[in-house]
């Protein structure tokens, strides 16, 4: 294995692009190559099955691609394909190391005694899946956990409606069982959420404690890479997007709220 | 052709049923098969040229199943299928006849010459495609063409979420633009909206006329049928229902808002 080759992203959507963001901030000379599967996209409400044999789809190309570690950058992808009892063996099913996000938001947990109850926040099929309750009570098991299913954002996140009047509302009445009964910490069970990040925080208070595991998944990904002497500690990096559907639905949902910066690199359009 | 053979239904998830529930009204005796693409739902926020391959792949299976007919029950693939100029060819590609349901919305307009206002209510695809204001520009002059886009209110509806609290909020901010400067008429560009009618209604008030593509459509559906001769005017109906994810999902769904009726029929997982 060559340091030179790229380290993977692969998320449904836009949501991966906190991981990219994250990776490149403190790996700032690893190529990155970007896979989004926008042409069935969201993955939030699909059966475990679909969710698995997509994401498997997903990995195969990536490793074609050769590249030295795919991270699932999805919450839903992370919790069905390297949790679920039944599919424990997808990592087997491939060459390439696979690294999800789920380990980052419960090593930001770990950090921390003083918290009592966390509220996980996801989507349908991350909450339904309950990998966060089950791993928290083992890592943590002080610590009250409320899920929370949030089927809507995504949708809305992947149609640029971040700034829509009604998005605080909705995001309100997820939060709801919070307002009234506090909790410590809200982990962002779901790689889109930071985007939202500001909004739930003036919701939720001051007081509350976000995490969003992105920054932890990229310190497992640094650890990983210096483990198997890996790291690509000079050049300048190559970053490379592909998407399933045509890459300008990608490149005005990516600006829409990164800016320009990610719109001058090319985006191919690919087949799974 | 044989009048026995089934009429066929598509859509991406369960907005069809509104069709499937007019045709069944209509015409009792029909054997039905619905198809509907759960492991890539919702289609709006897709490419055209993605739209029209899923599409197409829907019509090769039904063609396949003996269909007699096929009606596409879904504004955005009937957007982009049968009216954009560039696939202008599709119903050639495919022996069975294909009817969508945008004709059937400019049929109930069609029969009316007190309206003055209407306002178009669609997915992001359908609103951008443009049809319902150039078809309704050349159909009825005279009329102002308000197109809304409403790209959460499917992803909304396919969650069940149609009795969240925060749903009303966002189909008032969806028709804000309609209620400082009132229509005659809305047009459901969708056949999931008519699931949302009563609120709706209650948003925009009595006085404006609700218009829902679907019965004009099982008109046309008649009408084809009988110039053909192809309609089965008795014996029992039989309805199969076909998806591409797992039965479950789907039927949780349609029960949400049918009840059990729909429960009871046999639900095959099926491969475009």
């Amino acid at each position: 294995m060559d340091a030179q080759l790229p380290v993977a992203i692969f998320d449904s959507g836009v949501g991966g692009i906190s991981v990219f963001q994250a990776l490149t901030h403190l790996l700032p000379c690893e190529n990155i190559i970007y896979l989004a599967d926008n042409k069935r996209v969201p993955y939030g409400g699909l059966s475990s099955e679909t969710i698995v044999q997509y994401t498997s789809e997903a990995v195969s190309f990536l490793q074609a691609k050769k590249a030295k570690l795919v991270v699932l950058g999805c919450h839903t992808a992370s919790a069905r394909c390297l949790y679920d009892e039944e599919v424990f063996s997808f990592q087997k099913r491939f060459s390439v190391p696979i690294i999800g996000v789920i380990n980052g938001g419960l090593q930001a947990l770990k950090q921390r005694d003083d918290f009592r109850r966390v509220a996980v926040l996801g989507t349908k099929s991350t909450i339904q899946s309950g990998v966060y309750e089950r791993l928290i009570r083992c890592q943590n098991p002080h610590l009250e956990v409320i899920p929370i299913a949030c089927p809507l954002l995504v949708p809305m996140i992947e149609s640029g409606l971040f700034t829509h009047p009604d998005t605080e509302s909705l995001v309100r009445g997820y939060l709801q069982p919070l307002l009234n009964d506090s909790v410590d910490v809200v982990l962002l069970a779901c790689t889109h959420y930071p985007l939202l990040r500001g909004l739930i925080q003036k919701v939720l208070g001051e007081r509350v404690v976000l995490l969003d595991s992105s920054d932890y998944t990229s310190f497992e990904v640094r650890d990983y890479l210096a483990a198997e002497n890996l790291l690509k500690v000079s050049g300048k990096p190559h970053y490379q997007f592909c998407v399933t559907d045509k890459p300008e639905l990608f490149s005005r949902r990516v600006s829409l709220f990164l800016g320009a910066e990610y719109n001058s690199h090319l985006i191919d359009q690919c087949q799974l």
